[in-house]
């Protein structure tokens, strides 16, 4: 029996769905999972495929051809670890080991250093695109070393989205040791950002224009064919035309909305706030999901904290909501200017190189913030690879330009209304911060040297200053 | 010779200042310090002092009496953990290590793990008040062992600041392992929101109501009559009325718009988000400061990004600056608010059982968020310890009835105007959020069950369910 090219490890959906992808291109695949029956079951659900079931990790491993590909799509964390270790004595130098699980990129990184000794190839790779996205093709994210990501290149190649505008496989290597899961995880972040920022767009459409389920999604399929044409503006619009089949209600009003989170939000805040650099509106974005979650205060407060008893200027539903629509682009493109300099900031931290053209590439498909928008990313780091901010790129200089004065006057009226917009107004103050030539930290640098000396710079000099601001003080210490 | 009842390792200025502030109480202070002639240079310099000067730790140890009372005041991190280590072989059971550096929580909780088999206690402290209140009387948060603690409370006593309305001593026993450590961390991150949004009023009144940088100095003066009254509002007023003496501009003129952090911000928001605490006022602090170290990069983009032109309606400065003052005292309380919640969820998750009165009341004197504003948080906890949010409380209910109004319209003007207030937009963000029963989370979670099977609730049901939002991909997969 002659070997097979590739293997999967882990037959949960994701894993499963990824096997099914790969064998789709041809290939025979090897699986194993750590309770057998789950493994079994998927052979006989698929009994047409060409699945090498295997019984044992050491029959999995016999059953690779060398150098030995190996995906492990299991739980991120101890249980990858674990998975690692048993793998670990079977495997032989030039083996690559792909962890395409959720995993934390400095995890990727500590893996990368302890099988660094082993001579075992080790690919961090981020997958985004849900089930669908790994069983018809998804955005492959993979860092490690660049020799063991070229052996499995036209593998990734073929099982990945592919854009429609070129055709072009949504793969390409990222980086070294966790480059692949951290370009992964800013993802999620940007994602978090974008689905925030629908969610204050149709809370304005319905709670301010006071328009119908029915007239949002009609806008929504409008704005798809727009600027905003995305797989979560298409989804939001699909989600608003459906049923609940009990209640014939439309479905977006039966659900509870209290938001849950699997914790990549939560790292790109994280690690933005390690890198010291300024990711407000994704940060709200997950803040929104948490405070969404404290529903029982929240009924509890509404009772009892006042609101804005303002009266509404009656408004042109078309015509506000072009300004919504027009507020959404230009606080979509805030959050990917942060996105994308925290990609910077990590890429001169970690000495990742990272190519941020490509980076927008591949998320042209397969992912869930797939976007036309993405050309522009793409567009302005071709005309510039070290651009500091994509603001500064000519065609978002105009859009902020055209857009700035509606999503001012969206972001005035729902504050004015009580309508709580919190990424859009962080969008709009990260871009009028960005664009102040003085900010009032001078006051912070102040008050810091004066009840603790820690020194201040001045406007017309070099070095570090510090005042005798209370001289009683100085005294007496 | 007698033995002497508290030595304090570690001689830069916080440790030596601590030691003059318990010598003069009417202790004899043994300290010690790793390069000696730092210890010596204290000794030289205050010739007066009952000062135990030793050499080695072995002398400084035996100097001491049983159960030993010793400080660490030293760097934070490696240099703790080494100078613990050099202690401990020195050390009999009952001793007691106080560590009043600027400790992260989660390494004060593992330190007090791994000291617990020796039986030596652990006192994990946050200290607060910088120089000066180390010096005259510094806020004391201490947490580990309640025995421990016990036997040192009548020195902390002596010498904590006292609050002026009651002399009450500014220290309480906070909790065991790193409760000290995490309210003194959060104390910090409340700090930063505090003076985020002064920093905001003052850009306000200078850029928008454009006043001189006396009349605002005026302004503030007067604020701090109110219930703004507090030490960072007192020092902003004195900071307004001092001049450069090279160029006798204002001094808030020749210092640079670019502000540093020592990371305590940083982590107060990282345990929010770990916490799923929504903390968007002290994050959107953090994010201000990073946004200002860009300096270079705001320069270059002020030339090129638009900004409004929207005409301005004249305002009248005592009418408007009150509105501004209204809006501060708003986002602060909101920002207090949203602190207070994150001391709640540490308690519930680390099992602290924290006295959030007793918290509020030792911050009302020698630490840099010292206001009468906390005597209405102590109220509040007073009439209902187990208070789930502060916003709940009459007296918060009526501030926030009363200044939303003038909050909404100065975030307005601002947003209307280009003028950042990240902070300030926030806090309204949390209120309006917090005070909402219906949030459009229902369509982040319908999105996340769309693409990734994630589940939702129903309005009407217990349970989680998931919908066939798109059938194509069911059927095929």
């Amino acid at each position: 029996m002659s070997k097979v090219q590739i293997g999967v490890v882990g037959m949960a959906v994701m894993g499963k769905n990824l096997a099914l992808n790969i064998e789709s291109r041809g290939y025979d695949v090897a699986i194993y999972n750590r309770t057998t029956s789950k493994m079994e079951a998927v052979i006989e659900e698929h009994p047409d495929k060409n699945f090498v079931p295997t019984r044992s990790l050491e029959e999995f491993v016999e059953t690779l051809e060398r150098p030995r590909r190996i995906i492990l799509m299991v739980k991120a964390g101890a249980p990858t670890d674990k998975m690692i270790q048993n793998l670990l004595p079977l495997l032989d130098k030039e083996d690559i080991l792909i962890d395409g699980g959720n995993t934390f990129f400095k995890e990727t990184m500590r893996r990368q250093e302890e099988l660094a000794e082993s001579g075992i190839h080790f690919i961090g790779m981020g997958v985004s695109g849900g089930e669908e996205g790994a069983l018809k093709g998804p955005s492959l994210m993979p860092g490690g070393q660049k020799e063991a990501y070229d052996l499995v290149e036209p593998i990734l190649k073929q099982i990945a989205a592919k854009a429609s505008k070129d055709g072009e496989p949504c793969v390409a290597y990222i980086g070294p040791n966790g480059a692949g899961h951290f370009v992964k995880m800013v993802h999620n972040g940007i994602e978090y950002g974008d689905m925030q920022l629908i969610a204050e767009a149709y809370d304005l459409m319905r709670r301010y224009v006071e328009l119908s389920v029915d007239q949002i999604a009609h806008y929504f399929q409008e704005w798809n064919k727009g600027e905003l044409d995305s797989f979560l503006i298409d989804i939001t619009a699909d989600i608003l035309t459906k049923k609940d089949p009990q209640t014939k209600q439309p479905m977006i009003d039966v659900i509870l909305d209290r938001a849950g989170n699997k914790g990549t939000g939560k790292w790109t805040s994280q690690s933005a706030l390690d890198l010291g650099v300024p990711l407000p509106t994704i940060t709200e974005s997950v803040y929104a999901r948490y405070i969404s979650a404290l529903k029982n205060e929240r009924i509890h407060a509404s009772q009892i904290l006042a609101g804005p008893n303002a009266e509404k200027t009656p408004v042109e539903a078309d015509e506000f909501v072009e300004k919504i629509r027009q507020a959404l682009y230009f606080s979509k493109i805030m959050s990917y200017a942060q996105g994308f300099a925290q990609y910077r900031v990590a890429s001169e931290t970690f000495g990742w190189d990272l190519d941020y053209k490509e980076i927008a590439k591949i998320f042209r498909a397969g992912c869930i913030i797939r976007a036309q928008f993405l050309e522009k990313i793409m567009d302005a780091y071709d005309k510039n690879p070290n651009l500091d901010n994509i603001l500064l790129d000519d065609y978002f200089i105009d859009v902020a330009k055209d857009y700035q004065k509606a999503t001012r006057e969206v972001a005035a009226e729902a504050l004015t209304h009580g309508i709580p917009v919190p990424a859009l107004t962080s969008a709009l103050a990260y871009y009028d911060s960005y664009r102040s030539e003085t900010l009032p930290a001078n006051m912070i640098q102040a008050q810091r040297d004066y009840f603790g000396a820690h020194t201040y710079e001045r406007v017309d000099n070099e070095g570090s200053y510090h005042f005798l601001w209370d001289k009683e003080i100085e005294e007496e210490a």
